[in-house]
């Protein structure tokens, strides 16, 4: 792990940095030290790990928590290099669903794809930021939406340091038999006019999960429309299942 | 209006009414002078104006978020006469019920029956719980699940004072209709493993509501066991919509 860059701003410390070629970014209470929850967070697709809504929700972790974020890049995302594989399923998909093939099985199938990838990268991420005085080997919560969604439900279900997720703006065909081997608390996000994710299929991604605790909050809206009293509701919940 | 009594606990005054022969209870912060929200909340079947979930969440209204809170008996409930009529045809449900009929249409049929007396009654009770100084003509939510909602969702629709609501637990057979003329925010609850309402009721009546912002809370476990914390997102909900 190579940190390349650090700065402060409102009591959070950013710390940007490298794990075998994965751009990152951990977020930390200014000044903190000794060990404290984590929230492991997968951005969305087509964007970042400093994306607007991950850094506004890590930035409130930090500071209302007092817990660590941490995120990075997806492959073919952010800092990371053009990956030929995924641009050209990417391509390829795009001219199926312009002649008239259903988007949502598509997706599936490229997620569960780049889930092969980001499982083993995100183990390695926890291994390597839990070994840092100021985060260590806490309890550790995720969240991700939409792509972050599809990667993390295979990840949450794999991963035992996870103790509480929030997901959603996903579907089953994506993550069902992943989400049944999910125990832990979630909070799950469905947007009732989502144009991406059938209403159905965000309904049974949340009926697969096993967990006993387990939330669905529905709004009304497109997929990107989720209201900002969620992002209240997520700190609370990440509040009780990890302080 | 008639107050029959009056006592005081941890900051919370609460006072028993009658009003033209329907009892009624209402509780508002102690030593309170001048207007603030009104909280009209409906009990369950089986239950009455004061039964525990009522009394913990009107007690939390009136101490956390300064406002006051109402309750009155549903008919053949609680302090009031038991009603011949409802009483033969809850007679005549229990029994096609035990012969293999639906359940769901039978309890919607005699919410619709009971929601005719109970619009106009609890309209009255606003009517004259508004006129009281440190109650006054502010902001009204209504609070109700079970048969608080299929008595709620009418009265919701009839009155135009109800700015915001809570409803939950019931079904599409018993209030499609009226749902599709209410226009307020609107916090619903689900139940996944009900055995009262089929969840695809629920969820249908949710979708009913005409509200531009509408929440769906769902959560696993039966018809009586909406988890506590509900009740902190209530209580939020109220204040992000009546304060």
């Amino acid at each position: 792990m190579h940190f390349t860059s650090s700065m402060s701003f409102d009591g959070v410390r950013e710390q940007l940095f490298t794990l075998d070629g994965t751009p990152g970014v951990l977020w930390t209470p200014e000044g903190a030290t000794g060990t404290r929850p984590l929230v492991l967070m997968g951005h969305g697709g087509g964007q970042h790990k400093k994306a607007p809504d991950i850094l506004a929700l890590a930035c409130r972790i930090v500071a209302e928590c007092g817990f660590s974020a941490v995120a990075v890049d997806v492959p073919g995302h952010g800092d990371r290099p053009v990956d030929d594989e995924y641009d050209r399923i990417a391509t390829e998909n795009r001219a199926r669903v312009a002649a008239g093939e259903e988007l949502a099985p598509l997706v599936a199938g490229f997620q569960a794809l780049v889930a092969r990838r980001t499982v083993p990268e995100w183990r390695a991420v926890l291994d390597a930021v839990q070994r840092i005085e100021h985060v260590g080997p806490g309890p550790v919560g995720y969240w991700g939406v939409s792509l972050g969604c599809g990667l993390g439900v295979p990840f949450v279900a794999a991963e035992p340091r996870v103790r509480a997720a929030v997901l959603g703006l996903g579907g089953a065909l994506a993550s069902a038999e992943h989400a049944a081997r999910v125990t832990v608390p979630v909070e799950f996000l469905v947007q009732w006019d989502d144009e991406r994710v059938p209403r159905a299929q965000g309904l049974a991604l949340f009926d697969a999960l096993a967990s006993a605790e387990k939330t669905l909050h529905v709004n009304v809206g497109r997929h990107g429309e989720v209201p900002a009293f969620e992002r209240d509701s997520t700190l609370r919940f990440f509040a009780r299942h990890l302080a």
